[in-house]
């Protein structure tokens, strides 16, 4: 019997993308069914490779554009056409993400304008649903730079205008969205975040994130603090009130720019990626879907990935097998989120330095051998 | 449908006995299969645990008998009826195992003459077929001291009747046959080892397992001495060469008595039991065997307990998944010998120190997801 299967995955954080872990499936599956149906929808978290990951799983075009860099620099920068050319997939680290500043970090004087003309260009030429993946940003300047790639002003107490970055939010006296780009306006944008972390305080962008952009603590507290003082801005100035949005802290306070100056709302990425590929309908007729992620654990019941991709199935009908990196402790309610059956790939009693080198042989090998044991 | 599943595991050493990898693997499959027909066998490989194991698979009794222990002292010890008491199974550990000695470690001085009252025993009970398991010894007498024990008699220069133990063994002159158990020599005897090692030199007993029973290295090339001057002696007086016999070493050389003084066969481990519990008639109408052992490594492929079951369900056309602690590297050819699909019980990259503890419940993780894919 021809057999459809459905390749769902995460990555596995820091040792297998999700485009990698597909095609280590497909091919473990194609050893016992040449002639299956296999769809691979590698999925992306937001961060680096989303763009690629949307192609890879709906086919497009990737579009190379000039921009500014996190200092302002001039980049080439890119973001992908997908749906026929009426959805755009920007991941806001292709212009402000950590790789691109090497060691030259610093969350209080990088930006995210270069987004902003990704956003603008993707309007203008037509698309008129945007989805923007959150992740991996050297910047904490709450997307206000995105905002003014995309036309929006910013004003400071003498009324001068400047492009605010993260240790200068304070100094924000005044926004003008009148500029914001026309074609913009009458585009839906959908923000991608896997975090839940609100703006500031001890959760927040500065103090959760900030280290690794180069953040010391001293550091750490005068951003959160800018943070705080722009959420009050945009509170008095827009009516909107991003103090306790989930997910606000996601890229340098990026998620709640994206709310307040954008009007975008938040989902969980698995949700975007799930409505995006038309999930549902791919899935009518398979046999089968295999997820995975680097690790289940006590999170992995709670929207991320695994537990999205289930959900949907379970109402379906259609059995799910996730294969994982590793298996924490207390995770057996993940069955009755819709998850047939739960594999960790690990097979030796070592530590995860003396394994990770291997871990794609070894994912190859579990893989191969549930796929064995499926065609019994 | 109903199921009907054969579990036949060797032991996870060091962390779970086959007897109860058999246990979990049944609690997995009666979750699924509440009506399944389930034969479990778990393997004895010669060593402590043989006769519960045979019981186990087969029922039977258990006998009670006094007898001597290592050092001639009076011991409880016992053997299994099997097989309508047709068949005894005695474990050598029973009356020379080194639980019995404790830390009074002394291979030059033990003895396994209780082994040959406990054959006499079986005979006499009517036993026209006795397997002993070898495996866990105390001693490296050779045997002599169960052939001792059987009614054989030994003879220093001076004609003086002793029983030889390990440091002893070269000072046997005579060795007189005429006095052996009537009963026993009309009784097939079958010695089951697990160990292919010589008698002597430096893979035999003294130099590879003298150590653990508390020889030092002057002590084991002392040993391995006695052990080259009594496989002299058998060969003179009886004709019989051990000297290059595999598995002759097992047992502190054991194994070549067992030949040399009982004519018996030495077969593996699991040969026997496949033999003994008639495994090709109960796996007829088998829809899927369970077989298991610690590591999966490159031994596995040769004549251990995966491949001895593998290799048989292949001939019949049933699937075989093995379910192991650990999987080595270079282990493909286990496929080609019969199993359908391997697993590892791991699923954290840590090392075995922290992971042996929880090991019994992660074969039930394991194995209740193999069932949950299977039952899909």
């Amino acid at each position: 019997m021809v057999k459809k299967f459905i390749l769902i995955p995460d990555s596995f954080k820091g040792t297998i993308s999700s485009g990698e872990v597909c095609s280590i499936m497909e091919k473990c599956i194609r050893r016992y069914y040449p002639e299956a149906g296999i769809i691979s929808i590698p999925v992306a978290d937001g961060g680096e490779g989303s763009v690629d990951s949307f192609l890879t799983a709906m086919g497009g075009e990737k579009i190379r554009v000039p921009c500014k860099g996190p200092y302002m620099e001039d980049i080439n920068s890119f973001y992908g056409i997908i749906d026929g050319g009426k959805t755009a997939v920007i991941e806001m680290a292709a212009c402000a993400g950590l790789p691109l500043v090497g060691e030259k970090l610093h969350p209080g004087k990088t930006t995210t304008y270069g987004v902003g003309e990704l956003l603008v260009d993707a309007s203008r030429r037509g698309c008129n649903k945007i989805i923007v993946g959150l992740g991996g940003s050297a910047t904490n300047d709450f997307g206000a730079g995105a905002a003014a790639g995309a036309g929006v002003r910013f004003f400071d107490k003498d009324g001068r205008a400047f492009v605010p970055v993260g240790e200068t939010l304070s100094q924000i006296a005044k926004i003008d969205k009148s500029k914001l780009c026309e074609e913009l306006r009458q585009t839906e944008i959908i923000t991608m975040c896997d975090i839940d972390n609100p703006l500031f305080g001890e959760n927040g962008a500065a103090y959760v994130f900030g280290p690794q952009k180069g953040a010391d603590p001293k550091m750490a507290e005068y951003l959160d603090g800018q943070l705080r003082a722009v959420s009050e801005k945009v509170r008095n100035e827009f009516g909107v009130d991003v103090s306790s949005l989930k997910g606000a802290g996601a890229a340098g306070g990026m998620g709640a720019g994206m709310a307040a100056f954008f009007g975008s709302s938040l989902q969980m990425g698995i949700e975007v990626v799930l409505d995006t590929v038309g999930f549902d309908q791919l899935a009518l007729d398979a046999n089968l879907i295999f997820t995975g992620e680097g690790k289940i654990d006590y999170q992995s019941l709670h929207g991320k990935v695994i537990t999205g991709v289930a959900r949907r199935a379970k109402k379906m009908g259609i059995p799910v097998i996730a294969v994982a990196g590793q298996i924490d402790d207390n995770i057996e309610g993940i069955y009755d989120e819709g998850v047939s059956a739960i594999y960790s790939i690990m097979r030796s009693a070592l530590p995860f330095d003396e394994v990770k080198h291997r871990c794609k042989a070894d994912l190859d090998i579990a893989m191969d051998n549930i796929i064995r044991t499926i065609s019994l």
